[in-house]
């Protein structure tokens, strides 16, 4: 179980805390992506350091491999990765619709083909919620179904009752102590949506979450329904924007008062070379970085800026080198945690305008250093 | 400069030390091999935690990128690459002979194609020198043909005397005050190696190596070339077998005299899920490990052993993780750091027969745990 506090209020962005049996999460937070139990190029060790108060994990991908009885067996999630502080887990709605080659809904669940071997697969909330028992998540998210943009109304408004049925299922099969978030379908039909937000209320989740944006659809379109839909989420419960990690995308979130955030961003782009600083979006591999010696952010106190020049990380990410990886994920999620560290504090303060005002304009420096 | 100190002696087995301004490296040494200015997976600050001595770094990959000019501006390879203990670079001979698509030597020099982006290059053994110093290496080797086998006798007789002349020319360029290594070729002809080394200890080289070994010999053929001509190379001055690194290879060849190796296997082997343990090689990709909660070695103190388990080292293998390639490169450097120590102490100590007759059956344990 979880308890969650509000400890400032600066219009409609807030702060406070989620406390967990493993650990507080500091909310506005943000919640680095650990697909198969290992948040892609870090060790434990370095999560904890870099300040990590909690990490997601696949459902769909643990289902398929180790598979989550074999996670029981070697003694959860925590035990398996050697990571003691919370994790949630996602409900594999998302992996369903975007990674299986085939899918099949029928009224029971989803029949599904594996993206790894072609293997076929039936899921239901009820395993769905069997499987996150099993890897022993701190926070577990009802099955849904992610509504594809553009949609029909038709078609989202079936998507999302079939989403509302799934969440009464999971509820209702929730065997443990674990926290449970419903998700907030509906496409991008504001009716829906509130329909949608409504019946999950109804039920009493421990945490709400809304699912289903940033997937193609323009960026006003996604803050209207952020907008709209945030305050209709009770105000005492956790708020989590699934899957969004723009970082100017999360200041609007906050702005309407979302606490909690998970997005690949930070660990996918530094892979690709694009590392985030103080003064804008930089691409490593830019020729001007050849024999540049300075550190990558000299307002950066990540182990990558304290010990490594642009030049060096530049010839690493050029050879394809692990090390650029490591070095890149570190700094980008230095950076993301430090982000909402500053973010909190400027709530905490009252200057979350102020906040958001400077770091848009930083925010839109992309590769470019000026 | 570097000085060499033999502190003690175990038959032909010797222990001691090659001082250099950066620091001691305890001989026998094994050099972790970081090609492009990283060892593979890992960060500086973990091969200084290993106990790393002294690092290889390759000539080849470094003046074709990002140019020995380029590193040069930078203040030389350990500013960097953040490596501050000794860096030794080989010459390029081998890389040059192994990699490039072409390679057509005539008396100045080798013409090669460049393995990533085709373009063609004239390495000569000043221009090897002149490369060697720009990254300011504490050793550098002299230019060399690696001399293939099997070849007749007539072309490793041209092929020494062309490494002779290189050899010279290496040695009447050195500007730096680097130690400067000859490299001892002859194929597998006794007579032509003997040749070759007393060519080179005419010269007096600040060390000597043994190269064109391990390059699809018979493992006789090798231990012959090995034993027959360590004896012949200067008592007084560090002996160097290149390129090798099978631990059962090291020992005979510390048996004969070596002190120094350098070797990709372990960080390799390590990318590929080959482990080196206390019970013998260990693949971890099986699947009697995919619920094995203990650890890779119990009898290992490193971070991986400490915080992971078998299962999870086989899942982040599975999955092709980056942590995967990390935890077990530092696993089997770990081991090799260790493996050393311990041959040191056994030559210390008068005991280095035993340690051998142990470690052998140990090292026979492969891909088996019993």
């Amino acid at each position: 179980m979880i308890t969650f506090e509000i400890n400032k209020k600066d219009g409609s962005a807030r702060t406070g805390c989620i406390s967990t049996s493993r650990g507080i999460i500091n909310t506005p937070a943000f919640i680095p992506v650990g697909t198969n139990a290992t948040v892609k190029a870090m060790d434990q060790h370095e999560l904890k350091e870099l300040g990590t108060e909690i990490i997601l994990s696949n459902t769909y991908h643990l289902y398929l491999r180790p598979g989550h009885e074999t996670i029981k067996t070697l003694g959860g999630l925590h035990k398996f990765m050697n990571w003691h502080g919370p994790v949630l887990t996602d409900s594999g709605g998302f992996q369903v619709f975007s990674l299986s080659p085939l899918r099949k809904i029928n009224g029971d669940g989803v029949t599904f083909r594996s993206h790894l071997d072609g293997s076929t697969h039936f899921l239901t909330p009820e395993l769905v919620m069997d499987i996150q028992a099993a890897l022993g998540s701190d926070i577990v998210m009802a099955f849904d179904e992610c509504t594809p943009y553009p949609a029909s109304r038709e078609y989202a408004l079936k998507s999302l009752e079939l989403t509302t049925g799934w969440a009464k299922r999971c509820f209702e099969a929730r065997k443990s102590d674990q926290a449970l978030f419903g998700i907030v379908q509906g496409g991008t039909y504001i009716d829906l949506r509130k329909q949608s937000a409504e019946a999950l209320i109804e039920l009493g989740f421990d945490g709400y979450a809304l699912g289903g944006l940033s997937v193609g659809e323009p960026k006003e379109l996604m803050y209207e329904m952020v907008n709209y839909i945030t305050p209709l989420m009770p105000e005492k419960k956790p708020r989590y924007l699934m899957g969004i990690g723009d970082l100017l995308d999360v200041l609007e979130a906050v702005s309407a008062g979302i606490d909690m955030f998970d997005c690949v961003m930070p660990t996918r782009n530094a892979r690709n070379g694009t590392l985030f600083t103080s003064r804008g979006r930089i691409s490593i591999k830019r020729e001007e970085f050849k024999t540049d010696t300075n550190p990558l952010d000299p307002d950066c106190n990540c182990h990558t800026c304290k010990n490594y020049s642009k030049a060096y990380l530049r010839h690493l990410f050029t050879n394809r080198e692990i090390l650029s990886m490591r070095l890149n994920t570190l700094h980008n999620l230095y950076f993301y945690l430090d982000f909402f560290i500053k973010m909190r504090e400027a709530i905490k303060k009252g200057e979350f305008r102020k906040f958001r005002k400077e770091q848009t304009l930083i925010l839109q420096n992309n590769f470019n250093e000026g």
